[in-house]
This record gives structure tokens, sequence and C-alpha cells, in this order.
């Protein structure tokens, strides 16, 4: 049988589902055994998903969705006014998915990120340190790995020393800084700071939004493993100055970024704080006195649906009732991330038409605009 | 922008969405303009996979699951004594999937089907017949559509009078028929027969069944557009002697094929009845007193999942504990079939290890074994 | 800690999760360990849950969706023109929902049933015979399962042994039949002959049904244990006369009923065939020249959602644009079935409009009409 | 018909799906119309779900998950040692779930609070002010809703008028207070403040949690109608002193919690930030080398499942390799929040045994321990 990465099937079987566990028995479950697979990041430059697209968006149910949600991207690329704003919730860095990013930044398809801090963080500054995440399984006793010190996301292993030292590097980050309060996104900035001048592993996202002046937001940081490094700075500062991470100067600062573009579109893999946060803001410009349209595209990949009442689902129709998203070149995609992203992004690669867009650098404009 | 289908951004986006409720008002909702875009079938030929599943391989979450399925499937292939049983339920040929199934039994990817009466009746010989489906939206008054005779899937549009005529083409293959009790194959093989001599679009799996000789079973055939057509001749028969289908006969016959099979694998896309009908029949073998294997292969592509005890979802390690299905060689995959299935069929398809594969013609050794 | 089944906590969570699989190495996994505390079904006669209804129905999203499918199933039985159907799909009886249907054909709340033969073979006939289901885990290696002879339903457990019994019976039904073809309804009819004359657990469905006259259709009788008995029988009666299946005539009886009633409503748990087959006779009724309403009344349960195009969480809107569903009395509820049926059926039962309703003996009317 | 809300089916009919269109085109959409039928709070006191826990307990599927979870939520109330942390995700109290924390809150059954802001500002503190949600549809132009100033959530309605006022508030509140970093928790404690002192509608979460010392965490507070509120605040300082939400303060302080509490356990409905946030601090207390243990106790009310890898859905086994949950008493339920969580928390009440539990008041013992 011909094997997409190198085993051969039985080997494939084995590690994983059931196979797995009868091994991990046999081999008295070594840590070096469970980490030895890494999780390769999939690189949409290596194949051109244009003639599958193409054939979807003739198709029907989430092939036409996800056909036409590329082809929504592919405009806001192509309307040279449009910021582009993507966002990222879920695991997707750990399961494959950085890679993409990292493309998108390069090659100025997307000009902010708002994103949970476990992706920014645990997944990409992890990452950028020289760690890697593990091919496990799901099907595993979970007491077996947390006495090994191994973390399990769904069907991925980690190590849990190497995100401690993680979380250390994050504290001595703040300890260099000067104790004021930072959005999340200068928080991250100093991250890309630290990454160009303690370079491991240069496919970064961290690092090279650093380098394109592509703002991250995290409106949740202290939710990741930069929450564990900030609360031992805060815990060692005691009663002394100390760096904050102040989430209402994140809004703030995306706020002026809507203000700033003339037409903003969002690209949503997966839902949660991420896409409410960015949503928001063109309601918080007009709280702000400030008269900006609506978001002008938006497209949502996600798994979640509407019946539970919960953001993560919600249509974008219903965003339109709030104001937030114009509908008519809006689409929701139906579809676990780690399938549909890839598909999406090679699209809008290869269609190459974001080849001379003007990279917007809203690093090097937010310095200037907020106090 | 560039366009998959040769339309505007602005025209899809006008065709979907809520933009159709507005074209559709400024129209009076003329049933022409509704069904005016038909469903193309996606072409595994005309794109290789490959590099993405290989791609998929490398990751974690429905990705790898997706490219684990894509590799068993095609050992399936390579294993010389290993039947294949195609297993489909949901509206996968009125979405653009018909094509696939085409190409897999014409290149003997396929050596059974085991299907719902809407694929293959409603859907395969309905289009056999000359008739189409549509690209529709899923936003849209659904009062109207009835008034106009339009019949709504999702997102596309059926013509209900067409339907109403494969019913009626139903009934006169059924009028011609000696009376008896038939097995759902049996009445397949003589839609296929109709066709063969009343050709009207060739890209037909009922037709390629039938001329390869794959038996294609619907355990509940009358639940369907031939249920309608049978349901009309029984009624025109009255007392006299009529066509029957004998759900049994089916299940007998499956039997037999895993009787005379070395070993079995099951593709299964989707749930419902074809995938526990094609399960159960290793422990029908039993009961009649054979000694069989467990389908030794088995992969599903579903949406659903385990948490509501339903069949559907049950996971194939359930299906193990009622030796069913052997689990070292199976794999479930999360992700909704039109995305899925085209990228799974077109690696098998451009692997080429069919090349050469024994055709099984399980017709012809049915019409030796069942009295 | 109170413990709702007269364990201790302690107990209790040993028995789940975990804890099951250290138990299970200890006792060296005993069959008789695994099925040691049966599922036993909920009673909606000992609770009443309108004050839960009366608040759900000034909630939102699922809470109020049920609330109001709870209030149209009980004004379809207050209609005293409406013939009410309740379709049954999933895993249900062996879950604990088989109380409840008994309750509705009891108290005349239900006048035809449409299911799948797992729920009334393998789960009501095989409990009639005096078999159980088990309380286990659905996470427990299913290998340790089938060695012992236990399959599993997510998270119970049933003896493989007495299924086998329990197809043995319907072989033996049949044996004893005039061989010609029936149709589901036919032969479940002579389950319940069976059943009234081999009594040993008379809390049945289908025992009770046949007393009653309320018809049970089960579309795809062959996929369930029923199946495995048939299969037998026909396999041993080789070339001479024997017992068929018929589902068409299932279709034309099921048709002849919406012919008869003046209206109709769904009951729907679940999707699957008997949904579609339910909603199909309207359609089945034209094909036959027969003037008929749709479904005035529709309700349905379900975990499955549109957006994959299949026909089990396709909307009752959607039903209304193929004419089979009136859609201002139709409501669909997203919950899984264990815990919203118990709530809907206990307040239609509280409300007592039950009461003095005619029974309609459907059964005794399809013996006059259908030849 | 019996109707729960006092309207006849008819009327409710009319209200919900299609028929809402028809009555909104007859009435030009005015939005009084609109915004007429008030969401009423479901009370756990008004109906005791004791019985049918019960009978859930001893059945299969999510009925039986849900009664084991409020067993062992019921455990962790008389486990003197143990602290009780909510978790809260989702549009929960706009769909009629705050009186459920009220009442949990008002009895001591609640020692911590973690929640979107959605829940804690938009909706508990707007419905303290005065304003109310509305049921509404799902089904309905959201264009349409956006001219009339009417937010859609789902099938509820809010009118965004009044959404702006409750920013607003929020803004006020941050200008009357001296301006440094603040956490979360210390600027709703201000909220609870302003409403002990402005009182229009007592029957809140936030001002009763105020009285009680629960501390009210919200990781992601500028994600909210208090971001709003805050950025007007900043922005109208510009260079000035400002009051900054610090969330890396939340983490200290709930860590403070964690080493402060023996045992704790955690009642989650929904996923989210808030799962995330309180399941970490274990970890956290770790960093800050404390030893404490892991949550005893762990339950989670979700429609998420773990397939696409997102923290939303994993399991509580897969918290457990993390080091985070213990998972002997740990108990996923997959159900809607509007329908599970009522008879969860009335169960719960209606055991008794929270009475004199002592109530920890753990904003005192906050304001003694962190800086």
């Amino acid at each position: 049988m011909r094997s997409c990465d190198g085993t051969t099937a039985e080997e494939a079987s084995s590690r994983q589902g059931k196979g797995t566990d009868q091994i991990l028995e046999a081999h008295a479950m070594r840590k070096g055994d469970l980490l030895s697979k890494a999780v390769e990041h999939i690189d949409i430059k290596a194949f051109d998903s244009t003639p599958i697209m193409e054939g979807f968006g003739n198709m029907a149910f989430q092939a036409r969705n996800l056909a036409r949600a590329a082809r929504i991207y592919d405009e806001m690329i192509v309307d040279e006014g449009c910021t582009i704003i993507l966002c990222l919730s879920g695991s997707l860095f750990s399961a494959g998915i950085k890679g993409i990013v990292y493309d998108l930044v390069r090659h100025d398809m997307v000009d902010v990120i708002v994103a949970s801090g476990a992706i920014i963080v645990d997944q990409d500054f992890f990452e950028a340190l020289g760690a890697r995440h593990y091919q496990g399984t799901s099907v595993i006793d979970d007491e077996k790995l947390r006495r090994l010190g191994i973390d399990r996301i769904y069907d991925t292993f980690i190590d849990e020393n190497e995100l401690r030292e993680c979380d250390m590097i994050v504290a001595k980050i703040a300890e260099g800084l000067p104790p004021r309060p930072y959005s999340s996104r200068e928080f991250i900035v100093e991250m890309g700071r630290y990454l160009s001048e303690n370079e491991q592993n240069p496919h970064s996202v961290v690092l090279e939004s650093y380098r394109k002046g592509v703002p991250i937001f995290v409106p949740a940081l202290s939710d990741s493993s930069a929450g564990f490094g900030l609360v031992y700075h805060q815990n060692e500062r005691g009663e002394n100055p100390k760096v904050t991470i102040d989430s209402v100067r994140d809004f703030l600062e995306l706020t002026r970024i809507k203000t700033l573009a003339k037409e903003t579109g969002l690209v949503m893999i997966g839902g949660g704080v991420p896409k409410n946060f960015a949503q928001d803001v063109t309601v918080a410009a007009n709280v702000l006195g400030e008269k900006v349209n609506m978001h002008k595209y938006a497209v949502q990949v996600t798994v979640a649906d509407e019946r539970d009442g919960s953001l993560s689902g919600s249509t974008l129709s219903e965003a339109h009732s709030w104001g937030k998203v114009d509908r008519s070149l809006a689409q929701m995609v139906f579809c676990e991330a780690t399938i549909a992203f890839p598909l999406m992004a090679s699209y809008v690669y290869h269609s190459g038409r974001w080849r001379g867009r003007t990279p917007r650098n809203y690093n090097e404009a937010l310095s200037k605009v907020v106090g």
C-alpha cells in the first residue's frame, strides 16, 4: 500500500486506534515513543486546490459553500480598499495549520490577526522556541499520559515540560519590559522581537507578523501559556509595578484599525471570542462616534451550529441584524478546519492575485494613533 | 474576481443567500429561473488529491483521519482477496457525487453497492432519464416553491414534474415483469436493463453497474421514487399477481456475497440503513452456519456522532463488539461527504493500483447461487 | 450523596467511565458482572413535566422549541379528525424509551407506528421474550466485549446469545405462516400474536399494539434481528414457497391509512427511513389519484442538522416544499431523544386530553381495504 | 389546546416560524410588535426534577449522563471542603437561564463564577437596568431587523438602543473609579455596587453576587457591552490615566482561590474561554510553586464535540492528561443548555443539601490576599 507518510499501512494502523495502546503496553509507555512523529504543517504552495474548488463550486452542500467562501476571500484580496482580518479559534496550529497562516502573512494576504491565546502562544511561539506537537491518538489512557507529562489535544501529544519552558520565557519577556498596561498586541510584538533575537525556528506566525507589522490580537491572552508566564511575573513582582495586559486597549486598537481601513473583510476559522471581538469593532467605532461600514466580506469555517444560540455557530445573517456584517458577500462553511482551510487557502494562494497587494503594516500605524 | 463557475461574484452572491429572495421577487418567481443552473458532478479524474492527502496525513484531527481512510481504501483495492462494498446514504447524487461512484464502478474499484432509494432511484435513475438537479438556496420561502412544483433538498432544487415521470417509468418497468417477489437488486437490474435500451444520459451508476454486473442493494426500496411507482403498480393490479420487493431476499443475497468473498471491506459514505445492513451480513452468514470473517477493512465518512446512540454515528469499534468489523484497519472521518469523498476517491483513483484488478460480476454469481 | 439509582456515587462512578475498566480487569471481565444493571424504562406517568414545559415555553432556543412541540402534539390529540403517526429511529428502546411508547399506545395517543427494525424487533420483541438491555459504558475494550459475546450500543450492553434466540423465534414464526408476501405490518401482527400466546414480559409495544390494532410499519424490516430470522427461514426453504416481506405493500397500506384519515400528524423521534417513509405517503396518495392534505401537524426531535443535506436533519419547512408537511404547526427540536421525549410525552400524558379519544384500530381497517 | 404561555396554539404558531414573517409584513414591521413578549427566566424552585432525573439515571445515553452530572454536582455541595466554580458560556441569560444562576448564588450553591462578557454584562447587567430580552424567531429578514435597531440571537430579539444605554452606564462607572488596572472581577464588583445603589431589577446575578461576595471573572471582558463602555472611557481619557482591565490579575486571583480552597469542583455550562480558564488554575498554582489538587469534580453540559480538537468539546478525560481534572467524578452531558441545566439545577436545589452550607465570600478573601 502506498503510504502518505512513509510508513506502511500496518505501521500506520498500529500507531492509531487500539493498536497504539497495545504498543504502549509493550514498550511500557516510554515517553519518547509517544513523542516520536511530529505534526508537519501543510504547505498550501505545494498543491493547487483550484481544480477541486472549481468542481466544488458546481456541486451542493458544504462543497459549494467552501468554494464560494474561497472566492469571497479571493475577492477581498483584490479589493484594494479592503483590510483583511483573520480570526483563529480552536487548536489549529497544533494540528498543522500554522504553515498556512505563516504563508498568508508572508504574502500579504492577511492584515490583522485575532486569535486565541493557545494558538499564538502555546502553539506558535512554542514551536518557534524549537518544540513540536506530535501525532498521537484519542484512544489512550489519559492517566498514563498525565504520569508521563504528556498533554493531549484530541489525537495529538505535547511535552508538558516544553510548555513549562515556554511559560517561563513569557515571564522573562515580561520581566524585561517597562511596567505598564499593554495591549495583547503590544505584548505579542515583544514576543516577536524576542524571537527575532533568539531565533530557533523561523517558521513562526508571531515572528513573521512582527517583521511585517501585522498586528496580532489575543483578547483573552491570560487564557494561555502566556497567562502562566504573566501570572508568574505578577506574583514575583508582589506590590511593585508590573506588566499588565489591558484587553480594553486591544479593543481600542482594533477599532482604530477599523476606522483607518476603508473596508474590512473577516476570514474566520472557528468561532469563539476572536469571531465576536472582530465583529464587534464596527459597533465600537460607532460608540466612539466614527461612521464606519459593516464588514464588507465575511466567511467562517466552523463545525458549530446556530441551534444552541451561541456565538460560535451563529449565522452571518444574524450578525447582520447587529449591524456588524454585510451579508451579501458572506458565507458560512460547516466543515472541520483542518480539511477546509487548506483547500480554501491554497485556492487563494494560487489565484496569485495577492501579488503586488500593498502591505498595511498596522503595527506602525497603531504606534502613531494610540496614546 | 476569478470565478469557479463562470459567473461573477456578484452574480454568485445574488444566486445564494438573501440575494436570491430579492431576485425571486423581482422575477415573480418563474420556475425556469429557479431551475437554471444544474448541479455538475465532480470528476475525480480531473484533479489529483494525492499531494493534499499526503499533507493531511502529517497533520491531525479530521484531515489526518481522512488521509488514513483513503489509504485504507487504497489497501482494499490492492488486496486481491477483498470484495469492496460501497454504502451510500444521504442526498449524495443530487449534490454532485454521482460522477465519483460512476468512476469507481467503471474502474473496478467497487464490487457491491448498498444505498438509499433516494440516491439510486430519485437521483441516479432520474438523471439517467434526462432530468437534472439544480443549484438553489436554503434561504427561500418553501411555500412558494411548493406552488411552483419545485422540491428542495437543502440548497438544491428539483422539478417535481420530472420526479413524477420517473415514478411512472418505474411503474412501467414493474408492469413488464413476471409477477413474483424480487430482491431490490433484481429490480434495479431491470432498471439498468431499461436504461440500456432507452438510454438518455449514459452517465448513470444504475446503468454502469448493470453493464459491469455490480449488484446494487436498496434495503428500503419503497422509501423512494421507486416506491411511488411500485405502489402505483400494485394498486393497479388489485387482486391480481404483482411484483413485490422482498428485502429478505436482499439480505440473503448480500450474505451469499459475503460467503463467496474471501475478505470484505466497507467504504461507507453516510450511515443509516445501508451501513447497518452491510455490517450485519457477517452475523447473517453466521446464522446460516457459514464461518466468515468480520469485515477486514472499514471506513466511514459522516457528520453524525455517537452521542445519541444511533447507528449512523456509532463508532467502528462499537461494531467490533458485535463481531461485524475488524477494527485494526478501520477509520471514521467526521466530515461532510461532498468535501471528503471527492478527496478520498481522487486519491485512490490516482494511486492507479486498481488497474488490472479483477471485476467480480456478482450479479452473475448471484444468478447461480440464489434460488 | 443521594443517589438516583440506589447506589452510592462511588459505585456509580466506578460503574462508568474509567472506573469500569479497572473493575473489569479486577474481575477478569466476567460476563455476569457486565450484564448486571438492567436499563429501566422511564415512566411518564410517574412525573408531571407540565410545570417544566410551561417554564420552557417562556424561554428560548431548544427549551422553547421543545415546549412548542409538546403543545403541537397535544393539539393533535384533541383534533378528533387527526390520525397520529409516531416515527421512531435510533436505538431508543434499548435506552429506556420503550415504556413511553407503550403508554402512548395503551392510552390511545398514537394510531400508527413507523419504526426501525432494531427498535421493534431487536429491542421491543427481544425484551418481550424476557431479555434485557444493560447499563454499560462507552469507554471499554470492544475486543474484550466481543470475546464475551456482549454487543455494545454506546453505553449499553446486550447479551449476543439472547439476540440469537430472538432471531430464531422470528424464524419459527415465519415457519408457521402460509408462504406469501407479507407487509412488515402483517408480519409484526404475527409477532404480536406470538407474544399474546407466549407472554413473558407484557410490557411490549408489539404486544400492546397487537391488542389495540395499532399498525406497526418497519420499512426496512430485514435490517434487524427479524432479518436474521427471515434469512434463516428463506434459506431453509430453499426452492420451496416461503414467507417474503414486501415493503411496497407497507407503503400501500400506509397510503391507505392516509386516505382513510381526515388529517394526520407526525410525531418523529429521530429521522432516517421512518421519517421519510411517513412523510412520503401524502405524495403516494396523490400518485394513486387520491386527493389528500399534507400532514397537518409535524414535530421532530433529532440531533441531526440540515447542513449535510440528508433527510434526517432536513427541516420541516424543506418537507413543505415537497408538499408533504404543512409548516404552520410544525416544530423541530434539536435535542437528544432520551432527554426530550420523556418531557414531551409526560406533558401530553398529563394534559389528559387523550381521555375519551377514539381508538382507530387501523389493523382492522386495513384487513378490509388491502387485497 | 392548553397553552403553556397563555396564548392559543394558533397565536403561538403565528409568532414563530413562517407565521411571524407574514404578521411582520402585515404590521409593517413595527418595532413594538417584535419586542412584545419578554423571555421569562425559568424558576427551578417551581418544579422538582428529582423524579425525572431518577428515571433518567436508569436509562442510557444523555439522559443517564445528565442524571449522573446532577448527582456529581449534588455531591460537590455536600463536600464541605469543596469550592464550586460555575463556568458559563453561550447566550444563556438571554435565553432564560439567569434565574437559575441567581438562585444558585442566593442559596450558596456556587462560590465562584467564570463567564463570558455577554452573559454578565450584555444580559445580566442589562436586565438589571430594566431592559429585557424578547421571544422572536430565527426565520426573519435580518436586514429589516437591522433597520429597526433590533439585534437577534437565534430566536430572541434585543433592543439595540437599550444595549447602547448599558454600554454608557459601564463607561460612567469606569469614569467614577480611580484610574488603575482592575481585574474583571474588581470591575464587576463595581458594577454590583452601582446596581445596589441604582436598583431597577433586583433579580440580577451581578447584584446578588456582589451581596454574597461571590467573585465573577470574565477573562475576555472587553468582548462584551462592557468593552464598548470601557473603550469609550479610554478614548475619552486620551493621554490621561484611565481604568484598564488586566486579565492577568484575574488569572492570579482565581489561582489564589484555588490555593485557598481545599478542593474544587467545576460546573460548566458551555465551553469556550471560561472552561479553559477555570481548568487552567490548577496548572497556574503549580507554576507559582503551590501544591494543589486537580479539580476533584467536573461536569460539563455542551453541544460541542471533540472531533475538531477544540477546547469547548474536549473531554474531561483529555483535561485529565493535562493534570487539570480528576476524571473519576467527571461527566460530560451532550445536550443543549436551556433543556439540561434547568433539570440539573432543580434536582440539586430540591435535594436541599445546600442548606447550611458555608458561604465562601471569596471577594472578601481576595481583598486580603491580592496586592
